[in-house]
């Protein structure tokens, strides 16, 4: 067997993942606890941390971190590297928890042409995973605060957020568009109210008009009440898709197509929707945190290929 | 003193008001009480009237009424009159309740050029009492979905919906834009914050990623944690505003003015945003719906000069 060679984390809002990687770069085990820094009280990381590694915690390799746990209510401010910023910019800006338990990749901070700051935490690591020396890439990683990239090989140029994710559950739980929304079972493969909605964001228009349509479709008939829920998701996507598509092309970048990363049933929904886009989506890999992670220790000098 | 001609009632869903009119048309005493329709319990509409006229219960004057007393939640259901409409189309729908104690205004359905639906009830009687006879007017009824409408003279051409005021409270009170929004006490005034988020709104984007920058302004200090409610107020609003106007444009409409009609504190708001897009804002008069619903009898041939 591999012996491991470095302990992966990625540690968000609501859950922590930990791999743990062996010498040739692959995954030898994985674990995973709803130990998000959302559920840790009174600044027990440490506690934390070891509960989700258990016997991992005597091993003698290195630990590196991505994802809220560098934010200011995490472990230990990883202050924000601005972008553009390289894999290499991430790897010299590493911080350590202070007791030394965990080494923490920075987030991103930009200055958008549009005169608005936007961050990332977590994401610059998924697409340091997820994107190959030589490439060119448009890639979205859907989410409660999707984010659309623009990588060129090892340099992150550009990215922008949209709160499509949570939109959608606000929308349905607090505004009057929940009001005529019939709960269904959430179905892996999006049906025709969906496609409906993608179509109707695609199209021009203020998110504040159009989804307005999720009340004034059902009050008229026009749309079942178990259709609601889908309809508005689509719609919320198909925004989405429409705006970062002309950044996008704001940025000389082409639209054919574009890398999805994320979890199963969101890369489904939004390569449904991209396909109506006329875009082609191409998955990411499946652990591409795990993947940015190797990639920048390995920038960072770590030794993975011998006992640290 | 003027006898009493017409009882008009403005009855939405948190409150309810009642205008005593003259046989001249003028209002001669107002009541109101927290009797929306939301507050009234197991259908007992006819309680609450009674409790809302006091004393004018007795008179023997007829009884109009408007907003959204007339939807299904309501009294009684005044169907929707298809947009375009003129006051006379309004007047010869009118609904009694079963009992006879009130005539309810129906409210409008449009079939958009966006492909969706869209509706008022209450606006287009807010509408006819603020438009006159020979004027074509842009209008806009600021409030919790803003209505923008079209009118010529006695005809309601056509009219879009914007969440806005339903999205503002939502996302301060649900979202993560929360977080960093300090309370403080509404000023009648708004200010600085206020504009720079009206003109962030004006210029082009997704609102779902323009809203992220309550957040990411609040977190790299560009914007103190007091102002972040007045800027998400200001982005909402310009960014209605930007797409009311687009849509004022492709119906062939002038915006060099826009009528504003409502309350005090919100036409101040819409007033200073419209200014900074170069739209002068004319006020509306301040009992919208009792001129609106005197002009709806009169058109349904009511006779307000002698004792009915």
């Amino acid at each position: 067997m591999v012996a491991a060679a470095l302990i992966a984390v990625d540690w968000g809002t609501t859950t922590a993942r930990a791999a743990l990687v062996g010498h040739d770069g692959r995954v030898l085990d994985t674990r995973q606890a709803p130990l998000g820094i959302q559920s840790v009280r009174d600044g027990r990381f440490a506690v934390a941390l070891d509960a989700l590694l258990g016997d991992w915690r005597g091993l003698n390799v290195r630990r590196l971190a991505s994802g809220m746990i560098g934010s200011r209510q995490g472990w230990v401010e990883a202050p924000y590297v601005e972008c553009p910023a390289s894999i290499d910019d991430l790897a010299r800006q590493l911080v350590n928890t202070p007791g030394g338990e965990l080494v923490v990749v920075p987030g991103l901070l930009l200055h958008g042409e549009d005169g608005l700051p936007d961050v990332m935490r977590g994401e610059e690591t998924q697409l340091a995973g997820s994107v190959g020396d030589d490439e060119t890439v448009l890639a979205v990683l859907p989410g409660t605060h999707s984010k659309w990239a623009h990588v060129e090989g090892r340099l992150l140029l550009g990215f922008a957020t949209f709160m499509t994710g949570e939109l959608y559950a606000v929308l349905l739980a607090h505004s009057i568009l929940g009001r005529l929304a019939q709960a269904t079972a959430a179905s892996a493969t999006p049906g025709h109210a969906f496609e409906r909605g993608v179509a109707q964001g695609l199209r021009d228009g203020a998110l504040s008009h159009l989804a307005f349509g999720a009340r004034t479709l059902a009050l008229t008939g026009a749309l079942d009440g178990r259709d609601v829920a889908d309809w508005l998701s689509g719609l919320l996507i198909g925004h989405e898709i429409r705006h970062a598509r002309e950044w996008a092309r704001g940025r000389g970048l082409s639209c054919e197509r574009a890398r999805v990363i994320g979890a199963d049933a969101l890369v489904g929904r939004y390569s449904a929707a991209l396909a109506l886009a006329g875009i082609a989506a191409e998955p990411g890999p499946p652990d591409a945190a795990v993947c940015g992670l190797v990639r920048i220790a390995r920038h960072a000098g770590w030794k993975l290929e011998q006992n640290a």
